[in-house]
């Protein structure tokens, strides 16, 4: 074997993704050598609990509960124990004494970026995070590097393996959503607490990443609109299928012209998780369980997609290892750290100055004039009509004999803005005629 | 604007990429500006023709002939002209001048990558060619870094849109392969001489390089397994239909396990291009019209697949312009370049020694006995039957009366290996009972 330059390789945090990192590092040692240039001494692993059981059977002289001494001498620190401290201050320290960081901690990087990516900066390294957005679907460099010559016009994506393994299933089996849910759990497709993934707060995360590298802007978490798909029941899927469409929580990164925008050109950018309705024959449609997929809409490179495996600790191993091969070369190649491009520093929109199609289904009273009246609130709220469905509810309650029947609205709108769309649909609920919003979905993809 | 350092960059080459990178560098000068933290100043562009029309409007002074002058005063050279000569003669006077290079020029990296990338690394400058391996798809970075802590076992690319689009209406609409190949030249997505694209040569180039890339060997063109899709016709297309499968021109990069090869761990590579029967539910089946997507099976991330756009001058135009981003950003950050990964330096075998599945079709005398003829030569040459459906040609002429008919057998087989297989064709063809061989067809994909 060639007598490679030695780097010294801290991993703090050993759970699903550290160990198998811990354990590909040294397995392919001499490979992972040759292709980084040089050799890639796994030093130390920093966990609470050293004597813990563990995925995969590594020495017991590497683990230690002193993190701050494995950094500290480290040329690589690749930091795997997600949430926002110790992390920060480990990764803090790491920059500060000279190392490369290599993270796939989504949470820490959407709130304290910029700090990060500041320090870095300031000492020329550089910090790598592939396994942040999408698991082991190289997104990051293709969005960082590839396309660092395009302007991205939109990115949709579905980041979160969990979400789409539910609503593939109640897709596709027809089941409610706690029902799949409970399965997902047993199946441990879902976490014992899903919140942050049906909740949309994983998919939020991963998106204010994909949106500050796709349009060079800094995208603080707080500005990512988020909804999650706990109220998509079996009566939203049924008419999804039946217009066409399936629905699927989307991660939305948006270049807009907004004449009200606080930019030199008039652009600028809005960045939304939430379920919506997806035309089957779109290449996201196909994206079935738990996998990933990243649909990329560039002014020159036109549509693009990346699919794969999202979260799994083996598959996430991938994207870390990656990340901690190029960290070596960069170290070899000598040079300061390429920094994050965020000089475009676009205002992010609120969600109601976002436009969008939608698709609202209204429970009204089955009497003349009612569509009529419907309309003329659609069209006084600047809400256009695309296509309008009307079905009689077979299981409408009818208490009283000749009393008017329920029927049910399907109102496919044109492209309008969410805030009138929603005053729009304030003003429906309270017209008199409806008697319930049933559900009100975008409808993203075409 | 902020006062960036300047970086002089010399375009070679103004046809239809050339004429959109130039264009694109002028119209978005500040925006790639601020991407790259230096001003990237097209400082000339050298053709044989200045007074040639171009695609894009572009100032007259920028145009010159005199190459050798542009190249020496470049920071960064893109190359675009193709072709072996002067392309290598001009990228290396680049790189020997201390300039980094971008190159779309897959014919001249499969060729001369090698003796390209050694120059390279003399001078600690970089080569970038994004734009080599399948247009507008990001599949570079995503091979050389992303995955470059993983193994991948396997690539499977329709990485020609010319081909794809052939194949493609030829399944959809039943049509033959002279008609569809005037019509896709009538619409200009085949050449005039289509031989490079429908002999599979332009796939047999990337397949090259990706193989290259993905196994850390330098692997040259002639190792390249070369077949194009003339032999295809509608016959071919309907029985494919027919089994669940649809034609796909394939290039596979493959690791393979293989007891003779000359490697200390005993693996070996394939690297292949034929049109190949893909399963209809595969994510390359649904790889429409003129579109490129690659297929990566990898040990550790799974299945990923990009998909986007193949050819096409503006596409193109977008990989070459991130290159061109990248390369500022390596040359303000300072360091060497990263070299090419080759040191795996695996062999690559001869297609004889490739095991994949088949599916041969016979035209047989419909006589008792003949299936047990054929089943017999087929297990005597190591080729074992997975399935046989047998069918009578209709229209199958029979001169004489009471002759027998003719029959036709599908046999699909089990893994073998090629050269097992291509004897046993001989056999079955010199066996006195098969009266043509009809078609042979590897089946990748499941």
């Amino acid at each position: 074997m060639t007598d490679y330059r030695r780097l010294r390789v801290a991993l703090l945090g050993a759970g699903a993704v550290g160990s198998q990192v811990a354990a590909l590092l040294r397995k392919h040692a001499d490979e992972l050598a040759d292709r980084a240039g040089a050799a890639l001494d796994l030093v130390g692993i920093a966990v609470r609990n050293p004597d813990a059981p563990r995925d995969a059977d590594l020495p017991r002289e590497l683990f230690t509960t002193d993190s701050e001494q494995l950094i500290v001498g480290a040329d690589i620190v690749i930091e795997l124990m997600g949430g926002i401290e110790p992390a920060r201050t480990d990764i803090l320290l790491a920059l500060s004494s000279g190392a490369d960081v290599v993270t796939a901690n989504k949470a820490l990087l959407a709130t304290h970026g910029p700090e990060i990516f500041d320090a870095a900066d300031q000492v020329g390294a550089s910090v790598y995070y592939e396994a942040a957005a999408a698991g082991a679907i190289p997104i990051i460099r293709p969005l960082r590097d590839s396309l660092a010559g395009d302007r991205v016009q939109r990115i949709m994506g579905i980041v979160n393996g969990t979400t789409n393994y539910i609503l593939d299933r109640m897709d596709s089996e027809g089941s409610g959503f706690d029902e799949v849910l409970a399965d997902a759990q047993k199946l441990g497709y879902a976490e014992a607490d899903p919140t942050a993934d049906i909740e949309g707060y994983d998919a939020a995360q991963k998106a204010a990443i994909l949106a500050s590298l796709a349009f060079h802007t800094a995208v603080p978490l707080d500005a990512v609109h988020r909804e999650g798909i706990t109220r998509i029941d079996k009566q939203a899927m049924d008419a999804a299928h039946h217009a066409g469409y399936v629905i699927k929580l989307l991660a939305v990164c948006e270049r807009l012209a907004d004449a009200e925008a606080d930019s030199p050109t008039g652009e600028a950018i809005s960045v939304r998780v939430y379920p919506a309705l997806v035309p089957r024959e779109h290449p996201l449609a196909s994206v079935h369980g738990a996998n990933n997929a990243v649909f990329v809409q560039a002014e020159a490179a036109g549509n693009l997609m990346f699919y794969g495996a999202g979260a799994g600790g083996v598959q996430t191993a991938s994207a870390v290892l990656g990340d901690v091969v190029s960290a070596a070369r960069r170290h070899i190649a000598g040079g300061v750290g390429v920094g994050e491009s965020t000089r475009a520093n676009l205002p992010v929109l609120p969600i109601g100055r976002v436009t969008t199609r939608y698709q609202i289904t209204l429970e009204v009273s089955d009497e003349p004039g009612v569509l009529a009246t419907v309309a003329g609130i659609l069209s006084e709220g600047r809400v256009s009509i695309a296509t309008v469905e009307q079905t009689i509810e077979p299981t409408a309650p009818t208490e009283v004999e000749d009393a008017p029947g329920v029927a049910r609205l399907v109102i496919g709108t044109h492209t309008a803005r969410e805030q009138d769309l929603s005053d729009t649909v304030d003003r429906l609920a309270a017209s008199g005629v409806v008697g319930r919003v049933v559900s009100v979905l975008r409808v993203e993809g075409n």
